[in-house]
């Protein structure tokens, strides 16, 4: 028996005691774990890998197959479904017109081998907590609306044409699936010329809410029940170019060398130094690398590597940037090398709301849960909707801290408290 | 004037006053230095880059109009040429026949965009040596065959033939050209199934010289005229695998991160301290790297590279070799990740004879020119005529030890200078 289950035993017995029972209290009100666990199961068939998890790359068949299923389900929660022009699943629910809707939702797209919870506990959560809604005959005063965002894993497309961000250039772009996101937003029945009708402005949305896994450790390795997500981190990556000379092996002697690869794995180490000689939670990661030509008996004449650095505090990242650069100019001078920085993109911090964070804190103690606020090391949709109005962020365990991977695993009991914090903040959010 | 038209003109004077003069002393024969700077330009045109040097890979069209090139030059110098079995141009001249016959010679095959100088000097230098011996009326006591080895820069394809080392199956492996080795030797005149005829064993042949460049830059740096070869170094080549973690650059603490390139970052670095840590001519290279995934965002959890260490001593390069396992295994131990170690391929060390390394060094200072004993980093088709026979190789500066490159060059003094050693070393082992 969950709680849900309890609670709705409960009313029952008072019932039939004839009273005249105030009703069920909204804090009171939980949602079907088992459910959501179903309807989990169920998506997990749409591009199901033979080793777990899924492959559902945003706009391919299985993409296409899993949002008929998860329209299906928000049918049932009662919605007023509707695809808007950039390709994003909105679930209506009617509340006072003048008001503006609480949104709330995540993706279902993955990455190629991805897992069964990235996104899919944040969307299938938000439609448990509609359909929960109904059983308990509660309106909002606020419409709701739960919010499918296509291509996430892509580059937060879905969420990115919602605040205008997306540019005509970028739908040209060809995806993971091979078709650009112009034939992608077609194929999933948007209409990619009219994408300014799928805009939303600021005012046009009361607030976003969204849980999601951690796909970190953290929560799971100090038993925290609940993460309060203070913002998702800025991101910046940059292509790092090292100049040294390709020369003959077995020819050049050690002292008379210029190797990109071993000022490469200076620079690395650096990175390392760095990034770990501050106090706090910025990380940062050189995770590709091409050295050239690329021979065995060739020592590299240069070398190509990506940086990435993320924290919530963009002005952390620029001191690491300073400090690194600095490291590199002392590699550089002392093996004979050039090292050159290309900016490849920048995310800048999206904080998440003051008081939608004591909200969700406020729930999940009520809920008897424990909670830790923490930064969101990951993008989320979650950061473009904060340039339309304040966020909140839910953050569950994810067993391992694995993601991106059919290894990803949140635990039954975290999903539906993770759904329940939710519920409980968003009619807290409402009164 | 170059010595040569000097010792010449002499001669002239001499023969003009009627005298009857002591024929003129093989020790004070030169060979015609503009003739191979004028052969080496004809040869450049076959496969000609735009930016210079030439790309005439092994049983490339440019490789057959190559060879069809020297075997003009051979004809030009009274050779007797024959294609062995295997492929090589043999150009023979008589001698005792009851003597095995002095080799010498190198390879026309270049690697795509190398130079016009490796192989060549070697191989239009020795069909030079015997032009001019053929032009004084100069009978050695051993017939000479001049050899121009195909595919040297494949793998010593010919050279390995001869010696018997080819292997049935690797006649099926694709060349650079696109043809299989066993196409390519049929496409050069070759004949794939009888290269048992191509053949040599100990005692078939006196002595094999190679005239090379040096390829690297120790002789331009020294200011010294001809390296006298001490052997070619082994070279030990592994794969290195080392598995991590893969995980998300974002979400993944920095004290949670099982990051295979840090370790490979950790591992160049003590590659680099170890072959450096020791006195000696050794040298290690990391040329080739890949890491998995293989994304800026992504920790890597797997990196593959290469592990290169070469030394005429290979008791050396198996120290080196124990003490970089060792490097890796604490590496390991602090990274939480996994080292393994491939063997892909062994060179032995070839070392060359102390004879011919004597009278190479006597040759040159004969002809007034410095010497100094050094490995050679590079193979060549030495290191397997070295197993039927005592080798010499004489080198001569590379500028700016580059090569493998258009930008590869050889002064045409060095290069005269270094036929003439080629020269007077073949007449004193003959004697």
């Amino acid at each position: 028996m969950n709680r849900r289950d309890f609670n709705f035993a409960l009313v029952g017995t008072i019932g039939s005691l004839a009273f005249d029972p105030h009703p069920l209290s909204q804090s009171q009100l939980r949602v079907n774990g088992p459910r959501i666990l179903e309807h989990i199961n169920g998506l997990a068939e749409f591009g199901k890998n033979p080793q777990g998890g899924a492959s559902r790359v945003a706009y391919s068949e299985f993409d296409r197959q899993g949002r008929e299923y998860v329209v299906g389900l928000m049918r049932e929660a009662k919605l007023d479904v509707s695809i808007d022009a950039a390709g994003n699943i909105i679930g209506r629910r009617a509340g006072n017109a003048k008001l503006a809707p609480l949104l709330f939702g995540s993706h279902i797209d993955t990455v190629p081998e991805g897992g069964n919870y990235d996104g899919v506990v944040g969307s299938l959560g938000a439609i448990e907590v509609t359909q929960t809604l109904v059983e308990s005959n509660i309106t909002t005063r606020h419409p709701l609306e739960v919010v499918i965002f296509q291509n996430e894993e892509g580059g937060l497309i879905g969420s990115r044409a919602m605040d205008g961000e997306l540019t005509d250039k970028e739908l040209n772009l060809i995806s993971r699936s091979g078709k650009t996101i112009r034939e992608g937003i077609k194929f999933i029945g948007g209409d990619p010329e009219k994408l300014l009708t799928a805009r939303r402005k600021p005012g046009d949305v009361t607030a976003y809410l969204e849980l999601h896994i951690e796909q970190g450790g953290i929560l799971e390795a100090e038993k925290v029940d609940i993460g309060v997500v203070e913002g998702i981190v800025g991101i910046n990556w940059w292509d790092v170019t090292i100049e040294g000379f390709a020369n003959h092996a077995g020819t050049t002697p050690m002292n008379k060398r210029q190797d990109a690869l071993l000022a490469a794995a200076k620079f690395i180490e650096a990175v390392n130094r760095v990034v770990t000689g501050v106090p706090g939670r910025q990380v940062g990661t050189v995770g590709r690398i091409q050295a050239l030509p690329g021979a065995p008996n060739v020592i590299p004449g240069k070398v190509i590597l990506s940086l990435e650095l993320r924290d919530l505090d963009a002005a952390k990242i620029n001191m690491l940037y300073q400090q690194i650069q600095a490291e590199a100019e002392r590699i550089a001078k002392a093996s004979g090398t050039k090292f050159d920085f290309k900016e490849i993109n920048v995310n800048i911090p999206a904080l998440t709301d003051a008081r939608i964070k004591q909200l969700i804190g406020e729930s999940a103690r009520e809920l008897g849960l424990t909670t830790k606020q923490m930064p969101s090391g990951a993008g989320h949709d979650a950061q473009d909707m904060a340039r339309l109005a304040p966020v909140g962020m839910i953050f569950i365990p994810s067993v391992g801290g694995i993601s991106h991977s059919p290894r990803e695993f949140s635990r039954s009991q975290d999903i539906a408290n993770g759904a329940n914090v939710l519920l409980q903040t968003l009619l807290k959010l409402d009164a």
